[in-house]
């Protein structure tokens, strides 16, 4: 930790804030700069929280820089071999192979999801999604057919062998949604919502993270870092896109991050261009370019009709162009085969 | 509903537009236009969210514009008058006096609670902030004193005469924090955490709902709407800064989003300077500005030595500033007495 | 252009909306709704700004929609063929073969500019970038060599037959910038520098328009009809990222802009993933998904040796990172021949 | 400048960095943390630039640190007076008494500037603002009188004693403008066009620069900071509303800016509520707000007609709305009279 001085501060500012440090035991290097004075902090990281913000209170504190990560377990310090996510039945999550999570918005009646079910697997989906609780914007609206919807999910899984991920949006449903599914979705709107966030720690379960609408990578991190604190270490991080001045798109995909997470953490990333974009025409283009930056896998919403979708249906692909996209995206991936691009080791100058 | 046919649709597109609609039992009104055919939509505005989705899919359709408000509860057609909830004791918000809410970030023990409480009394607050179950984004930082906290919280309480303001994270704490708290605050990131806000509907107890950090106007008065809507209609509105591209403030404090709901919604709306901001050098200032713009009441953090408090404690007010801070806001409230700002009806041109 | 109206607009100011269009000759076509009236407007277009602003003035008026494009020389409907720039010797923009551009950030002397020139050349770029007159956040910063950078520019070209694209700042040097270069690059700082954009469009010379960083699609597009309006068709648009909450990343590449861009527009889109992600490690990544994306072409930074680059140094590849990223790219491009990815017609539903 | 290591940087690349900062002549000074080791680096600021991306090219660097600010005129290190620019007849920006600008945003014809002149003076404003060279999204929008407009402007001076103020777009207008106004409007779009602010830098005259709508305090400081390094030190700085996802508004108004700004500079910054809101019910509100929070003054828009005005009629005040306007912002200033609220120091801890 770093606390830079005011060009002002005085001898004595100067003095209280190495009493400060000293006095929450850790050590003081003070360097007086040009114009300001900096003072190095060295001590445990994880004390550090509440000495930044007592030093920030001091009149005569500019700022306070972090230097540690503030994360840990999700971190390549902790662990220095990528996780790989194995559901059982040969399909995994954050290997070699690319993962691909397909099915509606919502499970509607038990015709659309196996029909969809089918669908996907036929293109090559490894795992089914759909919603049966569903986080919507107005009380108004559908809000999902419940355990109603699970269960049909699971019908789904006996016909076509397809793994299921579905969301959970509460505490109260935990052990119904267990129940039923492979994979725990947390959405982009509850990436904060830490009571949740603890209580799926202490499951044995794997989890996917949607980022949040306005969350920094950093926070996103911290967000799994509450899951895997809590014992879960079955993260899977999910960029969905973030919530930017762009009026034209429903989200603005942020597809850097991925690579960028990649290089933060061990943990498997993977991209929804579905709610990244919100249009269906944009929703192909988004998916190979997430590939090609280096997702572990991609998540899109499919309909056999769209136009009769209870929700979503604007960015949900048609059976055809589902499976245009599935060609498409295997193409670039085998054409990257060879690069080694997410085992590359990022070279120093 | 209004939609927008793309420029190269076909008739048999737009019958098929015409078609569609009719389907669901609305009224169509198509008007040529110079370059593309709009579409009028006439019917029951609570059905047509399915309608505007199944609209999207089509490849026909270029847009979909919404002309009725989503929200219903939270509107001025539905309440010609302004929300004024009381508290009791004479304390009330949304009435024609500014609410002052103040006191430290998290509760930490008994000294530290009664002592803000006797200065934030003095200084002509009405109630009691303070946190018992906090939100943080590392699972490393001081996570609150639980129950503990709230007990003092009542203890404050008996010795002054303050109401009390205090956050509930989740659906499981909701007896416990009723048990001792007057106004129920649901935090940022909890705005959309729509299994909370449909419990938190069910109670006979006020709520503070807080913007969420990339939530528009939009989907706040329809985060309140989902309070309201399972039958609690005591909603305060809390402005508490966005999140920009700025990076010299904690969040971007939006002002014009206080005038613009109150046209909107009859909700009483406050202001908090402390997260908007997260310095405390711009707390007063901010706070000002607040109250100039029209808030009911702002909310600010204060600490009788912000240098030791366990957390927020850069954008705490110290007593001698938090007492200036009120004499301000104070005259400004004041000499804007005889204008009638709030009460102003927006007169058409 | 549709009108809204406030839902207790009165029959005097509904008269009054229909009096104003009508005086402007333009067509009404109003539609009582269940809430609210709204109001089809039908004329020319290019007439509509002004009533649409004389609109919103009235109290009544709640929003003002508009229905046609702004935007006419840019869109498909001016020119069904997408537009190629042929820059002579059979390098072209906008065609079936991706465009690289890659160079130096600035031309710093004659050693670099050529030894850079002769590895973007071997790895298979077609036109060299660098800059001589440069827009600096800070008037302390390196700004240039000016007329001697783009004589060294020239002398690259000689040695090499690779084109040039160097950013033009002002009015004042469009004879020298002209004199030299193959194409004008317009920075993000200046695409709303409208003064310059009139001036480019009256001469013969291709112009590569960099996104603004804050600008919508739609400004974008607009700021290439202040060129084209004025003569000059040949505009490239280059996304170079857009700015967000974002903290890790210079900007935030929005790659979904692409192919929307190729929706609304046959002008090429190029991705510049250098300034977009102001991170080397990470140029690599993003160029394979612009690519991926549909992008027409990629402009990346490259240096000799970025540790002493007098800008730009950070997000500067080094030759062999270059030539891997150029495999890549590559071996995408052509895994992608066989879908017709960009000349896919976006089919209805 | 403080450099910091990535914790696997090994004791060669920790010497690499080392040797790198000695040979640019600055003094070094590592610590080594717990898990990072930082490098404190003394010397010149004004040299700094170059060793920042010297050392970001670097594997090993994980990144840079400034300590100093960038800016150097515009601080209050460099000039201990707050800049009060006066433009005669008792009119000064930044002194004690509150500075309104007022009036339409673009000249139309004689009597509307004639007739809103005299408005506005009767209603207390001391400087007449008016657009004649107009910068439009669109090539298709109204673009101003040119010297017309500005000829009329001046009669409206002398008829009213007020002075002028005027955007300047380009270096080929600057005498035409100087010819007329009193003081140089630099419009949000221009705020980075370097090579029309340098030249501004050489005039006598005073400017006035909008915040680019999507700039930062740095970039906004370093924007003055390059009319100042060129010789012109009369610079007032204008908060306009910045780009954010809000969607209700024009623009976002960053209040806290302003407050931040005067932290940090000793240059006059007022506030332009029209611009920041778009929507003229808002204007109010807004412009109470900035007075409150401490802005040196406001930029309204008034227009005797606004629903025939050429340009910006939505967010302009009538004449009667002006003066209300004026009647609370005076009172606001008044109210707090005795607090000294811009004089305050901020006192330390």
């Amino acid at each position: 930790m770093i606390a830079v001085l005011k060009r002002n501060a005085s001898q004595e500012d100067k003095n209280k804030v190495i009493e400060i440090i000293r006095g929450e035991n850790f050590e003081v290097h003070p360097i007086q700069g040009v114009e300001k004075t900096v003072v190095g902090v060295l001590g445990d990281p994880a004390r550090r929280s509440n000495l930044k913000e007592k030093l920030q209170t001091l009149g005569a504190v500019e700022k306070v820089v972090l230097i540690s990560d503030p994360y840990k377990l999700t971190s390549w310090n902790f662990k220095q071999q990528k996780t790989v996510i194995d559901l059982g039945d040969g399909v995994k999550v954050g290997g070699p192979e690319l993962t691909v999570m397909a099915g509606p918005c919502s499970v509607e009646n038990r015709d659309q999801i196996i029909e969809t079910a089918k669908i996907v697997k036929a293109g090559g989906a490894q795992i089914l999604r759909g919603g049966a609780f569903k986080p919507r914007t107005s009380p108004y609206s559908f809000q999902g057919l419940g355990e109603e919807g699970l269960k049909l999910m699971a019908e789904a899984r006996e016909e076509t062998g397809l793994k299921i991920v579905t969301e959970l949006m509460d505490v109260e449903h935990i052990d119904v949604v267990c129940k039923y599914t492979d994979i725990i979705q947390i959405g982009a709107r509850n990436m904060q919502n830490y009571s949740l966030l603890k209580e799926i720690g202490k499951l044995d379960k794997p989890v996917m993270l949607k980022r949040g609408m306005a969350a920094t990578i950093k926070e996103w991190l911290l967000a799994a870092e509450y899951v895997m604190n809590n014992g879960n270490h079955d993260v899977i991080l999910c960029e969905r896109g973030v919530r930017t001045f762009g009026e034209e798109t429903r989200n603005t995909m942020d597809l850097s991050s991925i690579p960028l997470v990649q290089q933060l953490s061990h943990l498997p990333v993977i991209a929804d261009p579905s709610h990244g974009t919100g249009r269906w025409e944009l929703v192909t283009p988004v998916a190979r370019a997430a590939v090609a930056v280096g997702a572990d896998g991609i998540m899109v919403e499919v309909h056999p009709d769209p136009q009769n979708a209870l929700s979503d249906g604007p960015q949900s692909l048609k059976p055809k162009n589902f499976q245009l996209m599935m060609d498409e995206i295997n193409a670039i991936s085998k054409s990257l085969h060879n690069f080694e691009t997410k085992e590359r080791k990022i070279a120093y100058a």
